[in-house]
């Protein structure tokens, strides 16, 4: 064999070794970049942009922008528009490259904090949940990334299969998921729960611009109150609660076990109740990695217990619902149980 | 087609869209953890490990480190041992799982000041290179990852094919290639160059560890010396360098120059100099990602020029080599360049 062989096989067992880690961690990085920018809202699929329109919307130079989508073209996240000379447009992948990017920025960026303080919580067992410590606003971002595949498309099939005519959502955020639901199913009224004010605001707004206000419900509402006054949720068709409930555990789980209890009542007959959760230290090939460092954070620094599929699904039998049935999902670790009245 | 296996569909088109990237991230803040907590020395393949040896070793509580390694384990990262009760080992891909790290601590963590900061550099494009903002020790860590499998197997083959008996290491470090290649070539004497006083020492130290320091001297002086006084390099076989010399770009890339000239003259008749660098916005769809970032850093935040190959390949002619030849890397935006006198 030839050196010059040898090395085209050594070549290729070296990008064997690599894979797909140097692309995932550039876009990732070239994203998170992007949103500090305050450029993404302009860099949208189906939308054509320029560096002057960047540049006058996140108030920077044009210069810098430019070396910016420079950067941003040259690695195949945007591309020239095919019909404008001077614009852009996404990559046709541009939603699985960000996609991507949210697993790298959550796991990375958002629970930093956890990596960088690792020795402190590892030497104080006793310390509070660090969930605190972290900026709120890139776990946001992080999360909207991943979950735009990932988190809810298994939910959104089985509520579209139930066609609700009353739908609740537990710990709805800015209602993103409601408002796609009522879009669809245009005899259909939502309610939507959470604590935090700026996002109910936010869903408002949202509900406005989408033209189904008048059908959207957004009550500013713990959903422990759920526990004591079931109310928001009475003659549902379906609840939904989508990463909440681990939440409560370990402390408030009684609370949980209440909240669960109640929706079953106010629930229609043969309504349903969709909860997606995670569960931990998943041990197959798929998922293994990723399960594994969600229960890490979760357990050792946000001072959360997970509950497998098997403890969730006795939880929701236990509050009274006959069928219970756990589906797979894309996002590793994930699991959306379906709990019929 | 049942709602059955319309989700199954779905499923794995949700499966398709995140790819590798949850388990490449995860892996990455397991093992920042793990050197945030000072058990990696331990973590090694080949050896046999407890959670009693991590916490003395790395002065933690057993049940905190017992924690570490029960998420360690299930990620698959390393596993129980095939032969004694209690230990472990690491996994079989270890090595390949730390690489990939490496690219995702890299572009996320040791060069995160650019993203944080990146409206700031964009609002001021006077602003001086940022390179000095970096923590210097995590630059190293995921350089020292990436690089155990990407940087050096070329350049270690053709320094190999040449069997030197003198061969001089241009910016060493802490002289890993050049003990590799000692130990490999026990008539070859090697000269390691470097301005950083503690990588010299840790240097020294490295090679009477591996027992090669009668044939290893290492020089505490700057490249830009060898300007001047070429003696270091005198009658060398081979000079290697490893991503150094786009460092002096632009501002002293005459310096640059005369440093090339004078290792010509240096070395014997037939020698080589074999220089390992970045190229800058590759478009191939292997390495456009990784390309795009690592030029956008140098460029827009550490103010560095990357030569293109045609640049390198001249630059390397000018100083009067006669023959240049390009080696690609599995290092996305790695080439090799290995010119002959």
């Amino acid at each position: 064999m030839t050196s010059e062989s040898a090395r085209q096989r050594q070549l290729t067992d070296e990008i064997a070794a690599s894979g797909e880690a140097p692309a995932i961690a550039a876009a990732a990085a070239l994203l998170e970049m992007g949103d500090r920018l305050g450029v993404l809202d302009v860099i949208i699929p189906g939308k054509e942009f320029t560096v002057r329109e960047l540049a006058e919307y996140a108030d920077l130079p044009e210069t810098g922008v430019a070396h910016y989508l420079e950067a941003m073209e040259s690695a195949g996240v945007i591309i020239h528009s095919p019909s404008t000379a001077g614009s852009f447009v996404t990559a046709p992948d541009y939603d699985r490259i960000q996609h991507q990017a949210g697993y790298v920025s959550w796991v990375m960026n958002a629970n930093r904090p956890f990596i960088e303080n690792a020795r402190e919580y590892l030497s104080d067992p006793g310390k509070a949940s660090g969930a605190y410590i972290r900026d709120g606003r890139q776990v946001a971002v992080s999360s909207q990334w991943m979950g735009s595949k990932a988190f809810y498309p298994a939910a959104l099939g089985t509520i579209f299969e139930a066609k609700p005519e009353r739908i609740a959502d537990l710990g709805a955020g800015t209602c993103r998921l409601l408002i796609e639901v009522l879009q669809q199913l245009p005899g259909c009224c939502g309610v939507g729960l959470d604590l935090d004010a700026p996002s109910c605001n936010a869903a408002k707004l949202a509900g406005e611009q989408a033209g189904v206000s008048d059908r959207l419900t957004v009550v500013e509402r713990s959903i422990q109150s759920i526990a004591t006054d079931p109310s928001p949720v009475e003659g549902s068709d379906v609840i939904h609660a989508g990463f909440v409930f681990h939440d409560m555990m370990p402390e408030e789980e009684d609370v949980a076990d209440a909240v669960f209890a109640n929706c079953r009542e106010a629930l229609r007959p043969g309504g349903i109740m969709a909860i997606t959760e995670a569960v931990p230290y998943l041990r197959n090939e798929r998922e293994r990695r990723f399960s594994s460092i969600v229960t890490y954070y979760h357990r050792e620094f946000m001072k959360r217990k997970l509950l497998t599929e098997a403890e969730w699904e006795a939880k929701l039998r236990d509050a009274g619902f006959n069928d219970v049935r756990t589906v797979e999902l894309g996002f590793p670790t994930g699991r959306l149980f379906v709990a019929t009245r």
